[in-house]
């Protein structure tokens, strides 16, 4: 018994609000056909009209008003796209009380609130789907919600930001630092003017919060995430990755060890065979193993106004499809688990070292002492050639790269590293992926 | 208003039908969960129950008799894992009719008589998945019908045949010829004893037949999709695709161009920097261009117990919560297009061309002007070089690549070839992606 119309309100007019709207409307009969009803924007709310844009709406559907979206019984589905989570939040629960279907690409507002509001929508028998909050334009929420719903996922790996890709990928190709490269992604609108979001990793801690959720079955507590962004990767770093058969990437894990989840975002050297390696720019990727589905990937464009917009229009039509047949909240929230975080200090990763140390005979023997003195068992050393000496008169750079061993040992080792007069300074230390 | 239990019937104990039975049962608790109900495998129809099997039932869930599922109430949905299309195609028509919803990973039965079988299910108001028809445990299916459900799909290049890429794979790998790496293939388990469906392309067919008609929402009559095996692919070839800087892979493509499809199976040179190349062994990938969301790549095991049991099961928990909600056929068949298939003869591509020639100054400058005469553009001309001549005294090979041409251009160049004295043998004609 489908309905003839459905109306949407959508809150936010920027690229992302854009993106639904324009699609909504140019391929409007195809999306009638595949519904079974009109999908028809009905208001758009946002602060600015003046402001020029690619794609024009009429008058009739602006507005500078939440409560004309809010209170209007004629608007069943609400897409959130103003990001943040102030007024997000409660503009969220107030459509899901009113019994509006909600679809938002808002991954802090799902990552810090994702949890009350499934509830609201599942007393409201109303749909909160959020499909663009991860990976862009990838589907992954929906794939991990029902065609993996009978595995057991064991691991996601992912590359999940794009503008700290885009960074490590112009750095790994031309060999800037970091600084260099930042100020020109802003320049070309693929950083932010306060790149902190993305820089420092809170970005891609969200994402992984959610699908840590939604593979895990288990709220997921943010604040036990170890989070470190790529404002320490250098030139040097990424030089040195590349002689070893390493990229840099920022990774971000969620793994289930028995009880307990490995939940982390940090940049890690990934060999460059690996799959994940070879994603680049402002592309995403994310790997899953499953059992007994064996190793997924899933790769696209994880951002930008027509990927995530695509991502906003298949909730749409999903919602439009559980509204037409008193469907809605089919597939309900499963986080029934309270499975806690290990704290990074148990966390067994391989390491990448760089140390500044003075350039004697024995410096090596005696660091290596001291890292055996931990339990810091070594892959390799390595002293990089390089064409001039950058580090400092009388001084070298030694490289390290471990075997698997528990970040409180290595840590360990640092600080008597730091005691060490031959040792300079612990130039960086960075994850490594792979066997 | 979710019931206590929802029945399974399975029709079909071989590898996929042990793979759905073993993960049902296994994570039962897990499913409940999800469902809202337990999901509980009743019957299960096989001839033979005296083979040893990996995974043993109960003797009251075995049975000979399919309609011992058929015939009862109390089973809600039908598992059909006997493959081919005789008695399937009767099966399930008639466990539609009989109000049950069907899930299929039978890619012949889907891409010969989906439509007429999604239309029964659709006036039975039950539901008839196969995600696992294409992919095997690869999320393909539900992503293109529901996440990319306001997309306009343009292009979908794909590998979705095991069989095959095991042995380019290790053909590639290994040097070997095609029947050697197929005898290798063979003892263990990789190909079956008559190998037909895979090696001559018609299990990729079928694949992409359904990708198309979920894509384009247009019926695809498979007769007139061209399709071509790997058995005509050389270790030669693969050796000179290498030093031309590709991989070959039998590739499925499925392409809209205006009003008609673009639908064909080949091997295919692929540029080793193209994602596609990277895609070894038993993997399948499938490489989805869309508009507005961009490019998309979905990486997984496309075959075996463990993939294919995962898509069979996450369509099974699909069915139970649609059964639940009284929502079933939510998602219905809208292939409502007849959009025509393009003739090979009027398909662009780039080829790969090897020639068996006499080893006569002036003979390149020959056959280039026929080649010429024709349309057809060069973009390289490659005479490999070989430790031994293999292929006879006084003899020479050489490779050619053109530009985009139309087939009937390069057919009627190599009809003319034919007639040049100088001209041994036209070796192989390989398809090239890429510019």
């Amino acid at each position: 018994m489908s309905r003839d119309q459905i109306n949407v309100g959508i809150i936010g007019f920027g690229t992302v609000g854009m993106g639904a709207v324009e699609l909504l409307e140019t391929n409007a009969d195809w999306i009638a056909q595949r519904v079974g009803s009109r999908v028809v924007v009905k208001t758009i709310v946002d602060l600015d009209w003046k402001r020029e844009r690619r794609y024009t709406v009429r008058p009739e559907q602006q507005s500078t008003k939440i409560n004309d979206v809010l209170d209007d019984p004629e608007i069943d589905i609400v897409i959130e796209a103003m990001g943040g989570t102030h007024p997000a939040h409660r503009v969220v629960a107030d459509a899901l009380k009113r019994r509006k279907s909600v679809v938002t690409p808002n991954k802090e507002l799902i990552a810090k609130h994702g949890a009350e509001l499934l509830n609201l929508a599942s007393e409201a028998k109303v749909d909160l789907m959020f499909e663009g909050a991860v990976g862009g334009g990838i589907p992954i929420i929906r794939p991990m919600k029902e065609s993996l719903a009978g595995d057991r996922i064991q691991r996601i790996v992912g590359i999940v930001n794009g503008t700290t890709n885009y960074i490590l990928t112009a750095m790994s190709h031309e060999g800037l630092d970091f600084s260099a490269v930042l100020k020109d992604a802003q320049v070309q609108g693929y950083a932010e003017a306060d790149p902190t979001a993305d820089v420092e990793g809170y970005d891609a801690m969200y994402k992984i919060a959610i699908l840590a959720a939604i593979a895990f079955g288990s709220h997921i507590d943010l604040n036990s995430i170890y989070r470190e962004g790529i404002t320490r990767i250098s030139a040097a770093d990424i030089e040195y990755a590349h002689q070893l058969g390493y990229e840099v990437k920022l990774l971000a894990v969620a793994a289930r060890h028995h009880d307990a989840l490995d939940l982390r975002v940090h940049p890690t050297f990934v060999p460059v065979d690996h799959p994940l390696a070879a994603v680049n720019g402002v592309f995403n990727a994310i790997f899953v193993q499953s059992d007994p589905v064996g190793d997924l990937m899933f790769f696209g464009r994880g951002a930008g106004s027509g990927p995530t917009g695509s991502a906003v229009v298949g909730d749409v039509i999903d919602c439009a499809r559980n509204i037409n047949l008193g469907a809605s909240a089919r597939v309900p929230c499963r986080c029934y688990l309270n499975l806690p975080i290990q704290p990074i200090s148990e966390v067994q990763t391989r390491y990448y070292l760089r140390t500044v140390v003075k350039d004697q005979i024995g410096v090596i023997g005696k660091i290596a002492t001291i890292l055996g003195d931990h339990q810091v068992s070594l892959v390799s050393i390595f002293q990089p050639h390089l064409e001039e000496n950058t580090v400092g008169e009388g001084l070298a750079e030694i490289v390290w790269i471990t075997h698997q061993v528990q970040e409180a040992k290595i840590q360990a080792a640092l600080q008597a590293l730091d005691k060490l007069d031959e040792v300079i300074e612990v130039a960086n230390l960075v994850r490594v992926e792979g066997k």
